[in-house]
């Protein structure tokens, strides 16, 4: 094999290519999330630590992803109090405080909800800042007034709550799920701005 | 550029390949988790499924990604109750009732805290089958006696709870954390089957 390595060089085959292949995988590996995600992970991280401001998330549909990215940043951890991955109604209630009626009535994907799990996270927790994702990632569960891809999306800091609905259409799973982090990230951005 | 492709056929040329690497990176982008983890948490959710099982995580260095490969599955849904990702020693303690003594005493990666965060995710949920990881994913916070690399993982379910520790050495961040999400969906798969 080690051969085929001069005619490689020249012509651009397979074996010439297969380095840079190769580093690719490792790099992406390395990030686990896109740039962009870690980008805007290690903004949050260090406006937090600056501002000395405490941190935590609620999810349904992303499932950890949130806090997942928040942690993958070193010195995360001076920042990131808890995370709440709340993938039933029951932990929402129990854990994040969200009323049954506000779920039986709005429904778990809903701006009422989105909202209460923001607000409920900062309630029981040590943080000050939080974000909440709520969505359909799909491929069950769509509806014509909840399709998939909808995504809910709250905010809540010293200068009050955000809300955010996305229609993010069906893109698949994984890429809803990623999309939301995007859009969970720059609104934990924007509250610590 | 069409012209190219019948020479590349043959050579093995970069413009043959780049589909290739194309579809390459789409496929990890799509998945997010390796082939490994995203197979073992399917299997999980499968076992589960059948055998009418909820799950929860408690997860500390890993921040998240446990519940999320789980829940990027779809279906999860019906066997993930919830995740706790608990950060901070308070954390541990509010979220999971660790003793306070215990994360003074033993320390928060220790045998000790990762079996207390197995049993108490279980005792805060609708679950029966409950993992935990507690982790040094450096850079920073390594010791002598912890160092980098060093992961306590605990699973409770009801046949018992059973302890795995590992030392994956100075891997780097992301790859402790990756490692770690593989090892706890094996100890987790362990307690379902």
């Amino acid at each position: 094999m080690r051969s085929d390595v001069g005619a490689a060089g020249r012509n651009g085959s397979i074996a010439s290519v297969m380095p840079l292949v190769r580093a690719g995988f490792a790099a992406y590996e390395k990030t686990m999330f896109s740039q962009d995600i870690a980008h805007l992970a290690q903004q949050i991280v260090a406006t937090a630590s600056e501002r000395g401001l405490m941190l935590a998330t609620a999810e349904s549909c992303t499932g950890g992803l949130v806090s997942a990215a928040i942690t993958a940043i070193p010195g995360s951890s001076a920042v990131l109090d808890r995370g709440f991955v709340t993938y039933s109604n029951e932990a929402k209630a129990q854990m994040l405080g969200v009323s049954l009626e506000s779920l039986s009535v709005h429904g778990a994907v809903s701006q009422a909800v989105a909202v209460a799990m923001a607000e409920g996270a900062v309630a029981h927790s040590r943080a000050s800042v939080s974000v909440s994702v709520t969505g359909v990632a799909g491929p069950g569960g769509g509806s014509v007034d909840k399709p998939v891809g909808l995504v809910h999306f709250a905010a809540s800091g010293p200068q009050g709550v955000v809300h955010r609905v996305e229609r993010f259409g069906d893109l698949g799973r994984d890429d809803i799920r990623q999309a939301s982090v995007r859009v969970a990230l720059e609104l934990l951005a924007d509250r610590l701005a």
